[in-house]
C-alpha cells in the first residue's frame, strides 16, 4: 500500500494494527547515495567498528527517500502467510519556518540507478511523509511551550513575534519606524481602521510583506488597536507570508483566538513527527525485524526517524537493540551453513527464486484485498515494499528449511525458534570474509590477520614480481593499495610466522611488516590507535577465541558464490563507484580486489 | 523551448544559431539549496570579496537543475524584438564508470520552495543533459588515449582492462583463478567454444558477472582463443555489465573492431561534454549576458559547466570576465538612479509589472513558432527560461527608458549604448546598503565604516539601554549578534569620532570597540586579516574614494523599497531559512535586520 502525506494520518491505525496482528515485520530503505568519498569505500579487512565508522561517516548525510514495510502474519487455518506491505515516501520538508531545515547529500550514481528503475522522485518531494527524531520533536516543542509561557505571562504582543513559529521569545523590544516605511504603516492602520468601523467581515488580510515590516505592522497595529483585533500571520500557496487581522468582541474572545493558535501550533509539531511514529510503533511491538544485508537500512532508520548516529560503537549497539529489540539479517541467513550450500548465490532477486524450488519450498502467501497483490517476476524489484515483503518469504523459506532438518522436523517455524535464534541481533557484514556479522549483542568475533602482510615494493614490480617473493610459501593473493604498494595475504596461514624472518633482508628492493604492525603501528602505540573498544588483553583472548573455534558455526561463503552484481540493492552502485576514483590499472586492479578473493 | 537528454543534440545547432542571430542574452538558474549552513548567511556588512567567499564556501555543493537561456534580437523593420527562450534541465549523470561521480548538496527546503512550484524533478534526474567542466573532459579524453596506445603497444588484452572505462591502463598482470571459480570460467570457455564451432550468429552475450569474474573471463577466454574473437562489455538496461564475444575473421577484422571501439569511447565522452557546450557557445559569441540578481547564477553556471571556483577572489573575477566577457545585473539597474525612483520594487515579477506602464514602455515581444509563446501572467514563474526571458524583457523596458532620456533620446537602445555600459560587468550585492554591486572590471568600493561599533553588554540590556547609551550621538540602527552583542550605528556618521572617546569608561558593564578592530584585530594582525586583495594603503585610498564620492551615480536604494519577498527567485528559502537556525528573539531579531536598515 503506497503511503505518502496525503494518506498518512488515515493509514496510521492501519500500520498500528498490521504491526500488532504480525508475527515478524520485513523492512527495507531506499536512499539517496552510498559513500560521501572513495575513502569511505569499504574493504575486505574493516572490522565491524571499523565498517560501522565508515557508514556513520561516510553514509549519513544521504537522505531516505523510501521505507518499505511488510507485516507477516501466519495463518494456522489454511498454512498460509498473509503479508502487509507498506509503501513509504518520506522527505523531511520543514513543516514550518522554525522546523529543521535539513541539508542532505545524493550521489549522481545512486539516483541515476533509482532512475533507471523508474524511481519517482516528485513523489518523494511533493508528498514525502515528514519526520523528526525525538531530540527536534522534544526542542520544538519545548520552544513553543516556551514561546506560550512567554505570551502569557507579558501579552503585549508588540514585544513578541507572532509570526515565528517556535524559534523566537522575546525580543529586544520595539523597532523605531525606519523613514521609509512609515508611509507604507500608516497605510496599513488605516486599512485595519475602516476595516473595524464597517460592520460585517470576520478577518481582514494584509498585503504579502517581509519579516521586518511585518513585524512593523505586528506593534504599531497592536499599540494602536489594542484588544480590538487579533493578528496571526499565514502563509499562501505561493509560500508568502501575510497577516490576517480577526476582528474581537472581548478581551475573552481574544485570549480563546489566541489559546486556538497555540493548540493549532502545538498540533503542527505533532504531525511533523509524522514517519518517525512508524518507527515507534515497531519499537513498541517488539516484534522481530527481518531485512536482507540489512547494515545500511539499520544506519539510516536510526539516523533520520530516532537519533544521530553516536560516535561510539558500543553506544551504537546499545542504540540499536534499544530500537530494534530483535533484528535479523537474511543475508547472513542465506551466507550459512546449512543454506548457504543451497545458494548459487544470495542477492535478494535470485535468492527468493532459489527459495522458491526444492529443497527450499516456496511459502503461500495472500495479501487482504487494498493491498498490492505483488506478482514474483522481478517488475516491482527495488519498490521499497516488494523488496520488504521478497525479504519476508526468504526469511520464511530459509527458517522452514532449517526446520525441517529438526529432529522432529518442524514446519512453519516461528520466530521464536531455536533454529532462528542464532541469527538475532547480528547484522551481515558485506565482503569481509573473515567476519561474517556484526553481532550486537556480543563483543564482536575478531579474526587473526597474521597471514596477511604489507609490502611496499618499485614502481616496475608486478603481480608476478611478487609470486615469485612469497612463492616459498605457496599460493597468495595480492589486494593492490596503489603503485608500490600491497597486502599478500598467504593461502598457507600456517606458513605465517615464517614470512617475516625469511624475507626480511637490509638492503632488499621491497619492504615487509606484518599487518598489525601496519594497522596498528608499533606496541607502544596500539592503545591509541586500536579501536577504543579492544584493548590488547580483549584483542587477545578474541583471537584466541577465533583460532580456537576453526570451523564455527558462521563459515561465511568465499566471495566468489555472493558475487555482488547489479540486482544487489544500491551495491550495484557501490560497485561501479569505485571506478571513477580509480584512475589507475592499479585502481581498477584495487577494485577487483575490493572483492575478497581468499 | 524545453531541452532535455532526449533531443539536446538535435536541438543544439538551434542553440548556436539564436545566439549568433542575437543581440543579447538574458539567463536565469534553478538550483538545489542556497546555503550549506547559517554560518554562509549574508550579512548587510560583507565586503564583495567575504560575500563571494561566502557563496563559494556555502552554495557551490548545492546543484544546478534548470538553466534557461533566452536570446533577444531586434527588428527594425516592425520595431518588434523576437524571444528564443530554451529551457534546459541539466543533470551529472555519470555517462560510464569512468565519468565523475558527482556528489551533491540539498537543501529541504529550497527543494519544497520548488515543489511548490510544481517543479518537474523527475525530468531533471531522469532526462537531465549531462555535463563535464574542461578540467573532466580533457582528463577523461587523456585516459582514454593513454589507454588505447597502451591497448596498441602490448594489446595482449588479457594485460588491459578492457570494460573498465577510461580508468583503467595496464594491471599487474594475469590473475591466478581461485579455485571457486574455475568450473564457472570453464563453463564460459565451452559456451563460447560452441558458439565458434557453429556457424550463423555474428555475437555471443555472455551471463552478467560482477568485475572480477569479467576479469578472469577476459584473460582465460582471450588466452584459449586469441585472434578468433573480440570481447566488449556492456551494461545491460538493468545495468548490469556483461561480456560480448564477437567472431573475427581475421586480424584486420579485429583491429576495425578494436578501433571502433575506441572511436565509440571518445564520442562518448565528447557526448557527455553536454551543456557545457551551451556556456562554450555563449563564451564564444562574446553577446552580452543579461540576468537578475546574478551573482548566484554566475556562481553556479561557473562552478559547474566550466572550472572549479578560485579561491582566490581576484581570480574569479578574471574567470568571470573570460567566460563572460559582458554581464549585466538587471537588479543593479533597477536598484540605480533614475530608474529606481518609478520602481516601488524589483523583485523580478513585480519589475515585469512595473516596466509594462509608465513611464517605462512595455516592449514588443514575439516567438518564432515552435517555441512557448508565454503569456506574461505568473503561471511560468520560477520556470528557468521564463525568469529569463522577463528578466530581457526588464532590460529591454530600461534600457529604452535611460535612452529616452538622452539629449536626443535615443530609443530601442542598443547593448552597447553608452546609457547601458555604466552598468556592465558589475554584480549586484544583495541587501548591502553600502556597496551597490562587485565590480568585475575594477576594485571594489569599500565603504567607510567608521559609525559602525560593536557593543558587548550584560545578558538583561534590552534596545532600550543601547539607545541610552547612544543617546548623546542621535538616532542609532542596532543589528543584534546575540545575547550580549550587538553592532550599533550612527544615523549621525559626522558624529562617529566622538563614540569610542566618550563611551570607553574603565569599569563599565558594556565594551565598545569600533567595526575596523572587531573585523580585522588590531593593526598589526590587519595583513593577516585583511582580505587579501586590500593592502592598508589601498584600503586607505578606497576609503577617500568612498568619502569623496559621497553621491555617486550608484546610490543603492535603502533596504525598504526592495523588501526580499517570497517572489524573489530562490530568495525567499533565504529569507525563511534564517528562522530555524535562530532560536531566540534575538535571532529573529537579527533576521530582521539581515535586511539592512540604514
Amino acid at each position: 500500500m503506497e503511503v505518502t502525506r496525503k494518506n498518512f494520518q488515515s493509514v496510521l491505525p492501519e500500520v498500528e494494527k498490521a504491526i500488532a496482528e504480525s508475527d515478524f515485520l520485513s523492512v527495507d530503505t531506499e536512499f539517496s547515495g552510498l559513500h560521501a568519498s572513495s575513502s569511505y569505500y569499504i574493504s575486505p579487512l574493516d572490522t565491524p567498528e571499523e565498517r560501522y565508522q565508515k557508514l556513520r561517516k561516510g553514509s549519513c548525510d544521504f537522505l531516505v527517500f523510501q521505507v518499505g514495510l511488510c507485516t507477516f502474519c501466519f495463518n494456522k487455518e489454511n498454512n498460509k502467510y498473509e503479508a502487509r506491505p507498506f509503501n513509504f515516501y518520506v522527505f523531511p520538508r520543514p513543516y514550518s519556518r522554525a522546523a529543521p531545515d535539513c541539508r542532505f547529500m545524493c550521489q549522481s550514481s545512486s539516483i541515476d540507478f533509482l532512475a533507471s528503475q523508474n524511481f519517482d522522485f516528485n513523489k518523494v518531494f511533493k508528498e514525502g511523509i515528514p519526520y523528526l527524531t525525538s531530540t527536534q520533536e522534544s526542542q520544538l516543542k519545548d520552544s513553543l511551550e516556551e514561546k506560550h509561557k512567554q505570551y502569557n505571562l507579558f501579552s503585549s504582543p508588540a514585544f513578541v513575534t507572532p509570526d515565528s513559529g517556535a524559534e523566537a521569545v522575546t525580543t529586544k523590544g520595539p523597532i523605531n519606524i525606519p523613514e521609509e516605511h512609515k508611509d507604507f504603516i500608516e497605510g496599513i492602520c488605516k486599512t485595519v481602521q475602516e476595516f473595524l468601523d464597517k460592520e460585517g467581515e470576520e478577518t481582514l488580510s494584509l498585503p504579502p510583506c517581509n519579516g521586518f515590516v511585518r513585524k512593523l505592522i505586528y506593534q504599531t497595529v497592536k499599540q494602536r488597536f489594542q484588544s480590538g483585533i487579533h493578528l496571526a500571520a499565514k502563509t499562501d500557496e505561493k509560500k508568502q507570508r501575510f497577516i490576517v487581522v480577526t476582528r474581537i468582541k472581548s478581551e475573552d474572545d481574544m485570549k480563546i483566538k489566541e489559546q486556538e493558535k497555540q493548540a493549532a501550533e502545538l498540533a503542527e509539531v505533532e504531525g511533523a513527527v509524522g514517519f518517525s511514529k512508524v518507527i515507534r510503533m515497531i519499537t513498541h511491538s517488539e516484534k522481530l525485524v527481518v531485512g536482507h544485508n540489512m547494515f545500511m537500512d539499520v544506519i539510516h532508520l536510526l539516523h533520520r526517524f530516532c537519533s544521530p548516529l553516536p560516535e561510539n560503537y558500543l553506544e551504537f549497539k546499545a542504540l540499536t537493540t534499544c530500537i530494534f529489540p530483535k533484528l535479523l539479517d537474511t543475508k547472513l541467513m542465506a551466507n550459512t551453513t546449512p543454506c548457504k550450500e543451497f545458494l548459487p548465490n544470495t542477492v535478494l532477486g535470485d535468492l527468493l527464486k532459489h527459495i522458491s524450488c526444492s529443497p527450499f519450498e516456496k511459502p503461500e502467501i495472500v495479501f487482504p484485498e487494498n493491498f498490492p497483490q505483488y506478482k514474483l517476476d522481478d517488475s516491482n524489484l527495488h519498490e521499497a515494499a516488494y523488496d520488504a515483503f521478497i525479504t519476508g518469504m526468504c526469511f520464511i523459506g530459509m527458517s522452514n528449511f532449517l526446520g525441517n532438518k529438526k529432529d522432529p522436523p518442524v514446519s512453519n517455524v516461528s520466530p521464536d525458534d531455536s533454529v532462528v535464534k542464532p541469527f538475532t541481533n547480528k547484522l551481515f557484514l558485506m565482503r569481509v570474509p573473515e567476519i561474517p556479522y556484526l553481532d550486537l549483542a556480543a563483543d564482536d568475533v575478531l579474526p587473526n590477520r597474521e597471514h596477511i602482510f604489507h609490502v611496499t615494493f618499485p614502481k616496475e614490480w608486478k603481480a608476478p614480481d611478487l609470486y615469485q617473493l612469497f612463492s616459498p610459501f605457496g599460493n597468495v593473493n595480492i589486494q593492490w593499495l596503489d603503485d608500490t604498494s600491497a597486502f599478500v595475504s598467504l593461502y598457507k596461514k600456517e606458513q605465517s610466522s615464517s614470512v617475516i624472518p625469511a624475507l626480511c633482508k637490509r638492503d632488499s628492493k621491497y619492504k615487509i611488516i606484518t599487518y598489525e604492525l601496519f594497522k596498528y603501528g608499533l606496541p607502544d602505540k596500539e592503545s591509541k590507535k586500536r579501536p577504543h573498544s579492544t584493548d590488547s588483553t580483549e584483542e587477545e583472548s578474541k583471537k584466541k577465541k577465533v583460532l580456537n573455534v576453526d570451523a564455527p558455526v558462521f563459515v561465511s561463503r568465499s566471495r566468489s558464490a555472493t558475487p555482488p552484481t547489479p540486482e544487489e540493492n544500491g551495491n550495484k552502485i557501490e560497485e561501479e563507484s569505485l571506478a571513477p576514483d580509480s584512475t589507475s590499472g592499479k585502481g581498477s586492479d584495487q577494485k577487483m580486489f575490493e572483492e575478497p578473493v581468499w
